[in-house]
């Protein structure tokens, strides 16, 4: 079987004719997941009556002309640290078997109130940190792992299941099971979603897209903005109803993250001959060997991944030892030994970790001087073979550090398998760092 | 049976010498509960041999010179919105009956690295929000209202049943039932003490202490920072490890806010009393008449019930929508009528009453250039009659606003029963505003 997106606002227009309906798409959904979901096993809990009563109602609505929003009944997969009333949220542990929170996150709040249809729960890794205690596989190679946290949600969506699902991003959860699974990511300005509910208290976590189209991603996003805000707080996502257009950049800036000396040639390739049809497009890719402040980006997120994990082992500190309480054999030995880290750190360290980060982003943010963007490789390759380990986020922790909006786009190839073009926009400006994208995939795509 | 503060700290130094011991100290706690519970109903759920054997291995670390903090072995009351892993967290609603969280939330699990014994759940009105399903009483007089929404902990810790509690607060919900039941309330600046795992999303909304004694409610606040940090992303908590010591303020100023208006003549006179002997210390007391920016600030503060709520209703809106749906006929009348206002806001309207609350916020901090702190009543009378409302939350609602650390000192009386008199400090000055309120705690206690 091959791997096919499935996207949603492109079934729209027939929704409103009549010629296609929200359950019918559904359908379509429920039987490719009759295929695909005993090898991929994206899934932990389904609510398959739920769905179809959710896509009848919009398919009444549309037929009516009355739609709630531009996705009413668009079939949706929420990774499962993110509550929902009507399914248990098990956080990829057994410490959380079972376990109801009787209320719906905010984005699923806001999801069910744009009609969408909530079709499962989708696999995370233990707490949306590293450990992968289910056993999903990627749908373009069934022995290779989807990437993580947001495992299901990726595979899902890579296989052509679902349209869309939700995911979290702290380090790379989100850009990086789009990559491997050949999808389209997006992980928003840091709080420009509302995450109440969702158990991703780090400060630089995000929920975050898997969609199968640009379209998808954006609309997805901004119909939970309209309803449920940003994190309390803050403004919330700013942009348009639908899609930002395609604008050509100013400039790109081409970051060689500490992932791309690890890259495989094939990938270095891909993103080299990527950056050679920019130019021929006219747009100028500045590099740290032609721009001082690329140059300045470099060096200060080389650290990323280190400095992300000591802000969310702080974060997540009375998390985990609280669940400790309840079972530390139940913990994976990775979460054990970020525990005995997290232990031996005071609230100084934190705030020193927090100045750091502070001063990362001043100097990232100089960047928008020259340029609209900032591309590179969301992984180090394709994903790699085995399902003990969702691999390496190394490629898309800078995006997660720097707080702005970051896309993973399936524009490029290696080993015959998906690899995504990373694209990094700048703090709160998620519509322009869309428009770049749109760009971006217009060029490249075939 | 008249109610008295049994503060913690006071005990500790024959806890190290063996006069006394924590497990003593819990016992005669249990033996008020025996004697005020069934009058005031302040406990929702109690692990009373949870408590006990939290206090007995205290009780072992005093001995041997090693405590785990300066409250260990502190028996505690947890407001019910606040998790607990080893008791329901039932949100004043019939909706979260017996609802089990399997966490502690971060403050929770910080007092039990610190060494507390928690010893239960105390009564919260209906999601922290108006409506009291509890029948909890003031232990003053149980035919009145302890105040809300952190009703158990107030009562518990006004009648000695408790040295503290916790409670949280986005209008009133500390600051108030301290005043009513004559026990110092603390609401530290927005953000400085780690909310995660309590269900109070809102932006200005605080995890408070109402406390025995003002070292106490100082304690348990700085123990939960220095273990769990602030919300995260946040700073967290400044100050001293232990009461900042008291200091005489180079001024204050004297709000006399919305409440004021509507306050009893007894309140007020028990406020212009407090101001006299102030001035009389040789403290300058700046008034809307003599003093430009109090007059300012006074006009800013005058609808911060309305802005107050419009906020809250926003970032209220989708978990009242979620609970809506499980039952919409186990909501209190109040939060439905909330919950339609809340339907028709849109994000823009939020955006507005951010950008409101912000410039008050800026106008107010121009006070730090001529006082220390603002004092007012914390409330505009004693406690009301009747348990069907927790009473007018006015009077502290200035200070959630502002996102300022406030106190309420049981400094004053009205009617016989006790009156707070209200400190508000400066936005991540906690230590500074506790100064503030030790100097004034010795000046008016007789």
């Amino acid at each position: 079987m091959q791997p096919t997106l499935r996207p949603f606002l492109a079934a729209t227009p027939d929704f409103r004719s009549g010629a296609d309906t929200p359950r019918a798409y559904l359908e379509r959904c429920l039987a490719a997941l009759d295929a695909w979901e005993p090898r991929i096993h994206a899934f932990v809990t389904l609510n398959v009556e739920a769905a179809r009563a959710a896509a009848d109602a919009a398919t009444a609505r549309w037929r009516d002309g009355r739609p709630l929003s531009a996705i009413d009944g668009m079939p949706l997969g929420i990774k499962d640290i993110i509550e929902t009333a009507d399914m248990p949220t098990q956080f990829g542990s057994p410490l959380f078997a079972g376990w109801q929170s009787r209320k719906d996150a905010a984005c699923v709040a806001a999801l069910r109130a744009a009609g969408c249809a909530i079709l499962g729960k989708t696999t995370s890794t233990e707490f949306a940190m590293s450990h992968p205690f289910a056993d999903t596989a990627n749908p373009w190679d069934t022995a290779r792992t989807p990437g993580g946290s947001s495992s299901g949600s990726a595979a899902a969506v890579g296989a052509g299941v679902l349209p869309a699902g939700l995911g979290t991003q702290v380090l790379g959860s989100v850009l990086r099971p789009a990559s491997f699974c050949g999808a389209f990511g997006f992980k928003p300005s840091a709080h420009a979603l509302n995450k109440t509910g969702s158990h991703d208290p780090q400060s630089q976590s995000c929920t975050g897209i898997i969609a199968a189209s640009l379209a998808d991603a954006w609309q997805v996003a901004i119909e939970i903005a309209q309803r449920a805000g940003g994190d309390p707080g803050w403004p919330g996502l700013d942009g348009p109803d639908t899609l930002p257009p395609a604008r050509k950049p100013r400039g790109l800036a081409l970051l060689e993250t500490a992932a791309f000396a690890g890259a495989t040639a094939e990938a270095r390739a891909a993103l080299a001959a990527a950056a050679e049809r920019i130019e021929a497009a006219g747009v100028p890719v500045l590099t740290r060997r032609n721009h001082a402040i690329v140059e300045a980006v470099e060096r200060d997120i080389a650290d990323a991944v280190a400095l992300s994990l000591k802000l969310s082992d702080w974060e997540m500190r009375w998390f985990v030892a609280s669940a400790a309480a309840r079972g530390i054999d139940k913990l994976s030995p990775a979460t054990r030994e970020r525990f005995k880290i997290a232990e031996a750190m005071t609230l100084a360290d934190y705030r020193d970790a927090m100045a750091t980060r502070e001063a990362i982003r001043a100097g990232y943010a100089e960047l928008a001087a020259d340029c609209d963007a900032a591309i590179a490789l969301a992984a180090s390759g394709p994903a790699p073979v085995g399902l003990a380990s969702t691999g390496n986020p190394q490629a898309v922790v800078p995006g997660s550090l720097l707080g702005v909006p970051a896309l993973s786009l399936p524009l490029l190839r290696a080993d015959g398998l998906p690899l995504g073009l990373q694209v990094l926009g700048f703090m709160d400006r998620d519509a322009d760092a869309f428009a770049v994208a749109s760009w971006l995939t217009d060029l490249l795509r075939e």
